[in-house]
């Protein structure tokens, strides 16, 4: 069987036919409804050559051939269209759900969405493992749905900020990855969110996920309120605190931009003892001065993808009502525009989340009581 | 009155006369007996100028003027010599004190051993805050007794590794910081702890501290053990015993030698979720690649100083004996010898601790049993 799918080679994205996949034992095939661009997709895809040698650097299980190619795609909603062998089928045909973009394949775990073995979910069919299915919530629209995967990896950047509830929180960055860390610590009841982004389309998406505050930095330095938000500006201020029982708040920070220079820029605003949960995707060698990190005792904690259970409590978390879920999603092309997308989202700037509709327009009568996203379908 | 003391300006270290410095109200005047001399210290003498701008720009409370010049001199013991104006005189002239570097002056705090305003221990004469001494225990030796503050240095970094007990600690470095560290791990009976360095010397000090294991990372790499040592060395060997719930340890890696690339190649080299404490001082820019920070989900803690009462345990701890204490004075020098310790600690190899003795030799006959240090003495 054959199916059209977006290919990315060295050469660059293409959209094309190619072979379907074939579930194997314990798989199901599943027609992607809706797949996220990620910011990871837009680097492998710039230079896959460098990405690809990267990740084997870094021990990753890739499974990527550059020759071959890859079918992006390990954001997405899909559909069941047929149980493979050696499965229970417990979900119907026609079920939708959402997977951890891992398989078991005949020759170990692949990656979905980073493997030239399987394709991920930028074409019409993919193969999903049929225990790491999760079905969507009814009332969850398919589009939202498509968001666990991103809002996810904020879920385990939070979990690993070792909060308390009373920390201020600033997120530096507002794409995707920034939207997902605010989200998941306003689900936490966490407050005050500082959310910082140079363009106002992502800070207001910030404020509609809930950000108490935003600010734009061309306007005002992100870290220039610390004493205002009741956290020890200097070294010499927190020790004289802590040396008479005064009260203070400690400053959490999340680095969500994964740009050069970043890291640093937060180093030198931090307060000191601040923790900086580095889950911006830096791929580039990065400069940093470590003894403005000493003099201030910084933590840098550095975050990387979710578990398979915080994965499934975030699309519980959608299942109850996530405010400003469906706004995330800035704009939806068919599969055809995979490639225009990428191009746009060189320059991120205005947009929150792209999804491509691999197999046309969404059928979400069911669910149209959640978010207006059918106005905004440029498909 | 006049002493004799070591002044470091931008033109270098020259041992020369100078105003002896008054007790305020609340000082006592001691006489240095032993004092060590401090990484920081060697940076600072390289380039003062460089030192005070760094220092001004993490907002450090230096007050150190490179045209006046320093008497540099932070880690010490003293006797007591006079109690100034509003004192409590609890402790009795000729009473051996160690203090953190610290002083209330008339303008405020000044970091003893980096103001132009007090002089550090590098000369015969300096001046304490009364309320800050603690009293050296009997038993413990004057040399000893100057190792509190490096040794302190230690204690707060294992402090902020969030030790259980259970995990395998590395020590890259066995300079004073790194030994420090090492004595520190000991003291809290974790084990087991891995120390790496190049010198010979170092190597020998650290196994005298209580390093279990010892590395030359010029003869096999210290980061090459992680499994043999119960570690998950991958990400995916870490993610299938966590599914599995399979028995596995942490590990916690001390950057003990603060210069660039060091933090890199520990990011290279750490076991998946390492946590990374920073203790060695970088002055300079570092480069990092935070891909591999973020895929292994490492932690970086910068560490910095100690509290006063991290300070005051660390003797306390001393008092009850520390195994190779004594050993990690590797030589002894008259306050002349001053520019010739920071010359041959330029290349510190062979070094543990050279103290300076800025008042002639100690009269230690009270605590002979401590230590075979008198063998050692070229004063």
């Amino acid at each position: 069987m054959r199916m059209r799918a977006a290919v990315t080679r060295t050469s660059g994205i293409e959209v094309t036919d190619v072979a379907a996949p074939e579930p194997g034992s314990g798989h199901v095939l599943v027609r992607p409804l809706a797949t996220g661009i990620c910011g990871s997709d837009l680097h492998a895809a710039q230079d896959l050559g460098q990405f690809v040698d990267l990740s084997r650097r870094v021990g990753s299980p890739v499974g990527l051939d550059p020759d071959r190619g890859v079918v992006f795609g390990h954001e997405f909603c899909a559909e069941i269209v047929e149980h493979g062998p050696h499965t229970a089928g417990t979900l119907p045909v026609g079920a939708r759900v959402c997977s951890v973009p891992m398989l078991l394949g005949a020759t170990g775990p692949a990656p979905l969405g980073y493997s030239s073995d399987y394709p991920g979910a930028l074409g019409e069919l993919m193969v999903l493992q049929e225990m790491l299915l999760l079905p969507v919530p009814d009332g969850v629209g398919t589009e939202v749905a498509a968001l666990t995967e991103p809002l996810a990896v904020g879920e385990h950047a939070v979990g690993l900020a070792r909060l308390t509830g009373d920390e201020v929180c600033l997120v530096v960055g507002c794409g995707p990855v920034g939207l997902a860390v605010i989200a998941a610590l306003k689900a936490r009841g966490q407050g005050p969110v500082i959310a910082a982004d140079f363009s106002p389309r992502r800070r207001r998406l910030a404020e509609l996920v809930g950000a108490d505050e935003v600010v734009d930095p061309a306007e005002g330095s992100p870290y220039g309120r610390w004493t205002e938000l009741g956290v020890p500006a200097t070294t010499m201020e927190r020790a004289g605190l802590e040396m008479f029982g005064g009260k203070f708040k400690e400053a959490v920070i999340f680095e969500a931009v994964g740009t050069p220079g970043v890291i640093q820029s937060i180093i030198d605003g931090a307060a000191p003892r601040s923790r900086i949960v580095v889950v911006g995707v830096c791929m580039e060698t990065d400069h940093i001065e470590p003894f403005f990190g000493i003099t201030k005792e910084l933590e840098l904690r550095f975050a990387f993808g979710y578990s398979p259970a915080e994965f499934a409590a975030t699309l519980d978390r959608l299942g109850q009502g996530m405010p400003g879920a469906d706004e995330l999603v800035t704009d939806l092309v068919p599969l055809d525009g995979t490639p225009g997308a990428f191009a746009t989202l060189a320059h991120p700037g205005e947009h929150g989340k792209i999804l491509v509709l691999p197999n046309g327009s969404i059928d979400d009568t069911s669910n149209a009581g959640i978010g207006s996203s059918t106005e905004r379908r440029s498909s």
